[in-house]
């Protein structure tokens, strides 16, 4: 007890946190009782390999094998915020300087979803939570401005670290092997497959993103495009790519959302939007596909999900995806199942999430630097949690990448297999 | 009006109800309301291409062009049962023999089924309904009269226009000119290979049939199998193969249900058994499969499905598959999201289970004589309608066939790609 150790001040404020806990008077000693809270603590987590060094150098962790990881906790206030709110504190913390990892920050938080108690137990806790969670309504003003604070950050800063193409959605890796430049296209084609679409076809496609799978769809499949988004910024890469490739006329894209679409179509496609619909509104959004798809029209929902329904953590709906939430596939069938719409195929493609995602990662690294000066070392450091937590999320199993081809219960001109047109 | 024409007898009670008629005192006159109800039967199911002809030689039809078929009525009675409830009545009625079809049965249901109005407006009859649809639970007890009531007729009968294997679910064509021989072989591999059986492993499998599917796993795949079923007739015919071929020590057939499953495995399988296990039962089949499944175990569910919520209609009900409903995919998930699984694919076959019904029906045809022998002509038109129904369902997009592949959350052994190990 007791042992003086440096602190390192907070990243983001500069402020040394043991001045703050002098003036509360506790001095930097450990209490037994704080000891005794952080070990609970890891028991409600399911004891994953992972041990807390505290600020005064004692190691605290309830798993008898050897750690994954370290957790550097620097300061009394840190430790007391992360006992109160462990879901939300680990990564403002984190953020702020006050926590550190000492090894793989992917491996340390994969270990603890793999330790998180079943979701058999969770559903409970989820089912009390569900109330307060769901309470969040995106209106078109709301989804404007979620979307303006992921997506608005800059060009420059998305193409230090994606693809040529700047694609922000899961990869289709044919091998574990294969590149991220590839894995982006055989996505885009494999996309395009499911949909099968033929050359003169018309496409609607509700958050573009910087608009590669539409021009991919535009050039390579012959089809036209009115694609649909609320970031400025993307649209504006979008148009100016079209022109460069001459497909401006194949290809109109819309300052708007999936609310506004008009003309009907022979293919639907969203890739990457629906986790920011809300499954209040999948209904609204089944009614627009609804109104737009031609009797023989297929669509295509590409999102992250879940394998039963939950709030995405506080941490990330605060300061990565305001108002996100990646749905089950019930919570999906909410979109078809009120409409005239039958389920094809759905395929889960959650591993080629983590490797992509370990692309993203690993090139955000190698341009840290750049980002800290385009920003700040804070911004590196929640940007650095997001990625690293969303590589372990999919790597745990605790999130998901559903496929999901559909078209309307009527029709038969439906492929006869897989593997046929 | 009042056209005289001679009456068929009833098939099945060799009553005349134009004497019927006489004695309520209505005569044989089609009354002018009678016609007005039929005509607004007809709208009210969006005006199906068919014609009513009734027993005074009177057409009465609300389309405008040729008709799909012509349904004669032959008495009053018929027509007011008809008009009264006609989702029941059309196939009491066509049993009896007191209503015929001219030209194609299936071709017929098929045209009502497309005429009716959608899902979307049918959605609200169905939400008033479903809470007496629903009332119904299979107990076991119960199960086990639904199961006796239909797989129990007797091995003969199915005998005469199944595949040799005895496969009585949805077969898979690999192309459309298959026969049916070969594509229940390709359906039977189609499943194993999406489990990935491995020599040596174990497999559980809930509602066998008549073995078919477990005897293919122990010889192809060289796994062990307990293959669990409550139709006692085909588990003797199961048996007896398993011993001709001489895999009895490999395949142990268990005459119980889902329930009563015992053991764990690398892998469970149900092949056209949860049409029988009825949604209420959704979660007890889930919390069986959590117990019974190995950490990286795999499922596959196989089942008759529908594109949302929906009651089996009454008569197939009443006279075909008591207790039985076909689920959605919402519906399906509550068998898997409130457990620790995660769906990897789904495939919807149902213009093969059409295919599967044609070979079927064909096989039922050329075979009427002497299934009438063994049962009697009302038993024939009552099997031809189910079959022929069946076929329309599946073509007009009422009935689907999905294939649900699933492992635990947590399970990272799972194939790269649909393609690859």
């Amino acid at each position: 007890m007791g042992q003086e150790q440096t602190l390192i001040p907070s990243a983001r404020t500069g402020i040394d946190y043991r001045t703050a806990d002098s003036r509360l008077g506790f001095g930097n000693s450990v209490f037994a009782a704080e000891r005794r809270l952080l070990a609970q603590m890891l028991e409600s987590f399911g004891n994953p390999a992972v041990r807390f060094v505290l600020w005064d150098g004692q190691e605290i962790g309830s798993h008898d094998g050897a750690p994954v990881a370290r957790i550097h906790i620097r300061d009394r206030i840190a430790l007391l915020k992360l006992l109160a709110s462990p879901e939300l504190q680990f990564g403002e913390m984190y953020t702020a300087g006050r926590l550190d990892v000492e090894g793989s920050l992917t491996e340390l938080l994969e270990a603890v979803y793999r330790a998180l108690p079943s979701n058999k137990q969770a559903n409970v806790a989820r089912k009390l939570l569900a109330p307060f969670y769901n309470a969040q309504r995106n209106t078109l003003a709301r989804a404007r401005r979620n979307v303006h604070h992921h997506y608005d950050i800059g060009n420059d800063f998305y193409r230090l670290w994606l693809d040529e193409q700047m694609v922000y959605t899961c990869a289709y890796f044919p091998s574990h092997d294969t590149g991220l430049e590839e894995a982006q296209v055989a996505k885009l084609d494999h996309v395009c497959r499911k949909l099968r679409l033929k050359p003169g076809e018309s496409v609607v496609e509700a958050g573009c993103g910087w608009g590669a799978l539409a021009l991919h769809m535009a050039k390579r499949y012959g089809v036209t495009v009115r694609a649909y988004n609320l970031s400025r910024e993307q649209l504006a890469f979008a148009r100016e790519r079209a022109c460069a490739e001459g497909v401006e006329r194949q290809v109109e894209f819309i300052e708007s959302d999936y609310r506004e679409v008009s003309g009907t179509f022979d293919a639907f496609v969203s890739v990457g939007m629906l986790e920011h619909v809300g499954p209040d509104h999948y209904p609204e959004l089944g009614a627009v596909i609804d109104r737009c798809l031609k009797d023989n029209g297929r669509g295509l929902i590409h999102s992250i999900g879940r394998d039963s329904p939950r709030p995405m953590d506080a941490w990330t709906e605060r300061h990565i995806f305001p108002g996100a939430c990646p749905p089950s596939l019930s919570q999906m069938m909410t979109i078809l199942e009120p409409f005239d719409f039958s389920v094809l195929d759905v395929e889960n493609l959650r591993l080629h999430y983590a490797r992509t995602l370990e692309h993203w990662l690993q090139r955000f690294e190698a341009e840290k630097d750049r980002v800290a000066e385009m920003f700040d070392p804070a911004f590196v450091r929640t940007w650095r949690l997001y990625l690293a937590g969303s590589v372990a999320a999919f790597k745990a199993g605790d999130l998901q990448l559903f496929q999901l081809l559909f078209t309307r219960s009527r029709n038969n001109q439906i492929p006869w297999t897989r593997d046929t047109g």
